[in-house]
């Protein structure tokens, strides 16, 4: 097999965190109010940037430009009438497709869905539709999000990977494609693609964007969130869905307002070092070190030697894969297994392995794991009267050459505490992105996203 | 429009609670093991009582009898090697038309799924299946449990309802057709048709059962259970499935042992009155308080009269249509607004209306109404220290001639407690069914079975 670097297809555009050539939506409200831009040349726009970088990135997995050149028109003429429909309207999404369309199929990167329509909207789908956003396409996945990865390249470099399980959508954003589009996350599905490819995005607190219409496969951990070229965009979108088809069931959906927060200093943050900062490597320790006494010298920054609560958190959080590996495992096996049942040769070997070697968990392992992972839950209440914000490394490295998706690890300390991550892509390493993420307690998302606006202004606008 | 009563068509048979002729599966295991009896001969009794009532009952949306027959056959073999594979192997069993068939199709009793395959098992299925259960059919439901009536009648009296949702299962059950079949429950889809068709039921905890591959909109309280002629029979399937695949994701699951418990006498047990008590009708309310009388000649019966905390609970319960009908209309939203999208023709005008009438609804109502219920959770968990099991009737009379599908409204308080409860068929009024309920706090379902099983023998078998 060639080397992909050494492919003369291989397409590189350098990252630079403070002029990222990301695509701001909300921000052009203004003009298309006054008549200055519209909506549908907005889109147009993006298709122009699709036509050039998609045959490369590859980060679709169905298209309807034509839906979502009506949908756009239809917004131009609210706007030109002065009554857009929401926040999003006339913005162009792209919706993981492990999410159902009317418009498109669904097919989750896996043969068992090939070719399905659903006939319906997915949740959040239905709440952008409502709103007048042009849904422009379906973001490639892995295999149900857990296994076979799509053919999806890293926008700043093709011989490396978007990392998955939001690969197209992280991709498309990262590209300038699409202004915003939605990921999940069970463990670091949202957090490692958006930081691989140049992304902002959030990782919602537990339950506070709406799943409904998915075929994911991992109900205990999964949620909901959305990728995005700026704060504004991501957290209005969010808020957009929130407001308008709720979260969960039984939980109480997303806190905040409409408008995305103001930048607001906090008074302290905490360094959480997890299992992620052993498979580190050395230039992104040194990035992230770099970045954090820049930070320091606004704001204190707490670690475990000055507080023994962040030491036991980070002592406690060591035993993640204890309780995370035997919840996905006992989760996947419905639908998993009914798959198998249909027919084998439908799923990829790593699939049906993991399948196999999970075959005898039973609901006395789920509940044993839900109790470690309580104990872990309380310690990390406990350091909220410390700092309700933490800050960690959103990657061990840079997107790693090759078809690999890249570790998740980092991914997993928010996913399983139910808290809310936002992924902040303000660092580079030898031109590619290097992102951090900002964590908070469960229902903070608000307050976290004021502080993530803060420290992006503090890091971008300064030094 | 003809007098159902006078149909030269209409069958009726009259109920006994103790000679009720309901099917037990479990207790025929020992004659399958020494080959008196086998799983196929069993399933063909069942086809024979199928195919003299059917057409009168019409409890079935769709039926599999060669894939039964297939089952049933490789059970008989297990039963003969003395390896059954599981507490249900070879039982014949029903799955309400809300849930995944992979061998049938899913239709919901509404246009928008006429003739869908989804291709997969839903996972209480899959678990029958693994365990060698023979699923004979698809019951009949209302439209995706909420709205239009299906054809089903009561076995009991074909001029009157089954009861809805769950009402192809409770008639199935209730005419003997099968010994157990699943339902589900958002407000009293279970209790309910139980009651009218004289099954034993038990609508367990919130997510004590493993909801996934359901069509159903009501997620907030959404409960799968299961009914069966017997309580044995009922316990050891809901236990099987909980302990194959689970409970819904971040909940225990069915808490308890494979083998239903033995009768146990209760200290006390409450007399619980609800909103269901004002409109209940005399002959109903007599045959309960005799039922009472009965039992209080054995055990300790207390009201609100004798506990400043039972006025209380039955003051609160009396406030819960102010917060369940905004969740159950908050549910809906998606995905009925996005099936709406797809074709209103497809949906009917109950539904339409429904929808039309609650689209304001917002995220910050359903908050409100969980701050309510949390109110009311509170009071029913004070309770406990009096007692943790309450009685209640189960229906506010017997089941009502015509189409109209009755009054859930003694569902609602397991529902929005997200507490077990189990119907007991006991009684009859004018050779009709009529059912008392047995309620339990959250995860007490197996200690809620056994006080059950202790009223079933103490009124049964004494008096």
């Amino acid at each position: 097999m060639k080397n992909p670097e050494m492919s003369s297809e291989t397409l590189r555009r350098p990252y630079d965190p403070r002029s990222p050539g990301m695509l701001p939506f909300r921000d052009h409200v203004p003009r298309f109010l006054d008549g200055s831009d519209t909506p549908r040349a907005y889109l147009e726009r993006c298709l122009e940037t699709i036509a050039k970088l998609e045959p490369a990135v590859k980060a679709f997995a169905a298209t309807n430009f034509d839906g979502a050149r009506a949908a756009a028109d239809a917004s131009t003429a609210r706007y030109h009438a002065g009554r857009p429909a929401s926040a999003v309207d006339g913005m162009p999404v792209g919706i993981k497709d492990l999410y159902e369309t009317m418009d498109m199929p669904t097919q989750a990167n896996s043969p068992v869905f090939a070719g399905w329509h659903s006939g319906r909207d997915a949740a959040h789908v239905m709440a952008l539709r409502r709103g007048g956003a042009a849904i422009v396409a379906k973001t490639t996945t892995t295999e149900f999000g857990m296994a076979a990865p799509p053919p999806t390249r890293n926008p700043f470099d093709t011989s490396r990977t978007a990392g998955g399980s939001s690969s197209g959508t992280a991709a498309a954003v990262g590209a300038a494609m699409l202004p915003a589009a939605s990921g999940s996350q069970a463990r670091g599905s949202i957090v490692r693609p958006a930081g691989y490819c140049g992304n902002y995005a959030i990782k919602p607190t537990y339950g506070a964007l709406n799943r409904g219409g998915g075929l994911g496969m991992s109900p205990t951990h999964g949620v909901l969130g959305i990728h995005a070229g700026t704060l504004r965009d991501m957290w209005e979108t969010a808020y957009f869905i929130a407001n308008t088809i709720g979260g969960d069931a039984n939980q109480p959906g997303l806190l905040g307002e409409a408008a995305a927060p103001e930048a607001r200093k906090p008074a302290r943050i905490i360094r959480v070092d997890t299992l992620g900062w052993d498979v580190t490597d050395e230039a992104a320790k040194d990035a992230f070190e770099a970045f954090l006494r820049g930070l320091g010298a606004e704001v204190e920054i707490v670690g475990r030697a000055d507080d023994p609560r962040i030491e036991a958190l980070e002592v406690a959080l060591r035993t993640i894969p204890e309780f995370l590996f035997p919840m996905l495992s006992y989760d996947m096996r419905w639908p998993a297994w009914t798959y198998r049942d249909g027919g084998r040769e439908r799923m990829s070997a790593t699939l049906l392995n993991y399948l196999e070697k999970h075959e005898d968990i039973r609901p006395a392992d789920y509940r044993a794991a839900m109790e470690k992972r309580g104990r872990l839950r309380a310690l990390f209440a406990e350091v909220r009267a410390i700092s309700p914000f933490c800050i960690a490394p959103a990657q061990p490295g840079v997107a790693p050459v090759g078809m690999g998706i890249g570790d998740p690890v980092y991914g997993d300390v928010s996913s399983v505490l139910g808290s809310p991550a936002i992924v902040l892509p303000l660092l580079a390493i030898d031109g590619l992105p290097f992102a951090v993420q900002a964590m908070g307690q469960p229902h903070d998302d608000y307050a976290l996203c004021a502080a993530a606006r803060w420290i992006v202004e503090r890091t971008l606008h300064t030094a």
